[in-house]
């Protein structure tokens, strides 16, 4: 069967065309470890880890490589940033569209002291900036939000958050997990403390590869959650403080970072922008088509200015799940049903706890794809399966 | 120059043969997330996910899959094991012959009121498990250590210690990472509590994978250190509460995941005893070699029946740094100088601060690229260079 991937806020598909290319020129022509050897392969991969920091530097607009930490994926990125940084009695804020990466790590501080605000956003998923002010208190410590929704694909204002957070003196902590590679993130234009990013999904790299870039005041608040070699002050039995080892323990996902090299060259030389306009195009010719359609309620701002290349739908007459089935089954269309890690954001929405059916587009699919897709959406809803 | 790549111990090269074709499978016709699709896609990654689960089962021979928990790393695994589980007030043990990936959290945790002990090895680097009776206290949690050094190759009596923590009703913890897929390793035959592991080491799978498999009762005892999306229960804010769930938030490393599957059916194809067995022979030939040669200091056992394939040497009349460049600069050998991220080890060995030259052999390392060593060695140790 034809196959058909709307699935790209969970990981996107395909990659990056020289990704795996990248992957297999470490693995099976370099393969040494990074500042662990006193060698050739080390220092060869050792000089792509470097131009990748470099690379994501550039990406976003940021001035210090050594300060581009790299993780296994933007969950363990935010939980360290979270867990390294908070204490009892601190104050943070989110929103009431994040995801489960963000609300269980403070719910689960939330048992040690630790308090946070849920602000509440609009039935599109968007926040009101102005209503962050009415929540700053004095021991306010982080804001830390989506940049993007993973359900509606939402666009929040973190221009102007940016500016209340540096007004208040608090540290901005963005999530760019649905907008890395697609919107532009500059760091010190939006007054980011931290910018964490996944390598998988608009950076169109591989999975098992993410982390976050941060600056040294913030930095050096943050105490280290996982600890252990890094190939440097060896002697000593405590983890050093400097940036990036201070946050890097163990081998890194080297494989990773060559495939991400590869994805952020072919990026870098294709341009955010016309990544963002072609996303654009698909989506609006998406919410064109499924807006007519009846018995289904698309989610979100319906508006491809205000939103990624992701859209939710609820089905009226047919459970989402079986609709999810019907449309890989029968029409060999991939999307993702459900709550999406996010019951806060399908709390807003009112789709909470059935959730929705995802149809969330990439840098590869083409229109006809996208029409085709909406024509069977529509005939799901109108019970022509 | 030809290139003899003698840094197995850092990380194994070459890679078990089909490690790179199945990751290019997955990134170039799969694709998709693990519990995030509603798709083909998902599920074929899904699928061999599991089957690495169950390959991992089978090597180390333990009962269930689902307890088998994938992670970035050992240091990461260790991390969460140690961070996870430890209170204020509890007592740990460890060697002297440990990684930084066990002294600094516990460095760390020792600051919040977790003692711990370290057991002194021999000059070898063995050490005599009944003395570990000598340091069990009423509060003693844990005994995590090495199954073998990864400065001298020195392997641990575990079985013994193994009783001993049965016998005392502690949790026993193992760092295979120099062991695993060398060494026979059998999970309820040693009484482990945990076996953390790493992907890119004697598995031969790629880096950027690691994890752990653990009992029921311990992992009970652990709180998750990285909490997120799981793909499960997502109208919960907290994290659930069974495996491999409770630990595996986020994207899972699927490339990686995809490479180590390849490589434990390699390994379980041709047998952990032919492996060792290769690994002996190389490692006997070189130590019959280098024992001969004036001017150097062999560290560890110098017996192949009581070591991995790893062997330290101290050079006497030239500085260890110096003679591993020149190893890597004039005769291709590529080799680990310094302190191999454990200072307790190289104090054990009366090499500390100024290290060892670690030559460390592999799978796919031949005996004539061993002799070629030792002449190397011979060069330099004679000022014949």
């Amino acid at each position: 069967m034809r196959r058909i991937y709307l699935d790209n806020a969970a990981t996107t598909f395909p990659k990056a065309p020289t990704v795996a290319k990248s992957m297999v020129e470490y693995i099976e022509h370099i393969g040494g470890n990074v500042g662990r050897g006193t060698h050739f392969s080390s220092y060869t991969a050792g000089s792509v880890v470097y131009e990748t920091r470099e690379l994501l530097s550039k990406l976003f607009v940021f001035d210090d490589p050594m300060k581009v930490v790299f993780t296994m994926n933007i969950t363990q990125s935010i939980n360290m940033i979270l867990k390294g940084f908070l204490k009892s009695g601190d104050h943070v804020i989110i929103t009431s569209m994040e995801h489960n990466a963000v609300l269980r790590p403070l719910s689960s501080l939330s048992k040690e002291g630790v308090q946070f605000d849920v602000l509440q956003c609009d039935e599109t998923g968007f926040l009101n900036p102005e209503i962050i002010l009415k929540f700053i208190r004095p021991n306010t410590k982080l804001i830390i939000m989506s940049h993007a929704s993973n359900v509606t694909g939402t666009i929040q204002n973190i221009k102007r958050i940016g500016q209340i957070c540096k007004e208040k003196n608090v540290y901005f902590c963005l999530d760019s997990a649905q907008t890395a590679g697609v919107l532009d993130i500059d760091f010190y234009d939006l007054n980011l403390s931290a910018l964490a990013f996944t390598g998988h999904k608009g950076l169109l790299g591989p999975q098992g590869i993410g982390g976050f870039l941060i600056s040294t005041e913030f930095a050096n608040e943050i105490k280290p959650l996982i600890e252990g070699g890094t190939g440097s002050l060896s002697e000593s039995e405590f983890q050093p403080s400097f940036l990036p080892d201070k946050f890097e323990s163990g081998t890194l996902n080297i494989p990773g970072i060559f495939g991400l090299n590869a994805a952020i060259k072919y990026i870098l030389n294709i341009g955010t922008e016309e990544i963002r306009n072609k996303e654009k195009e698909l989506t609006n010719r998406f919410l064109n088509k499924v807006l007519n359609i009846d018995n289904i309620n698309v989610l979100g701002p319906k508006n491809v200015e205000f939103q990624t290349a992701v859209v939710s739908i609820d089905f009226k007459n047919i459970d989402n799940s079986e609709a999810a089935f019907l449309l890989d089954n029968q029409f060999g269309i991939m999307t993702r049903v459900g709550l999406h890690c996010a019951p806060l954001a399908h709390k807003t929405l009112g789709t909470f706890p059935k959730g929705t059916v995802r149809f969330s587009f990439g840098h590869f699919n083409t229109i006809e794809e996208v029409d085709y897709a909406a024509d069977c959406i529509y005939k799901i809803a109108n019970s022509q399966v």
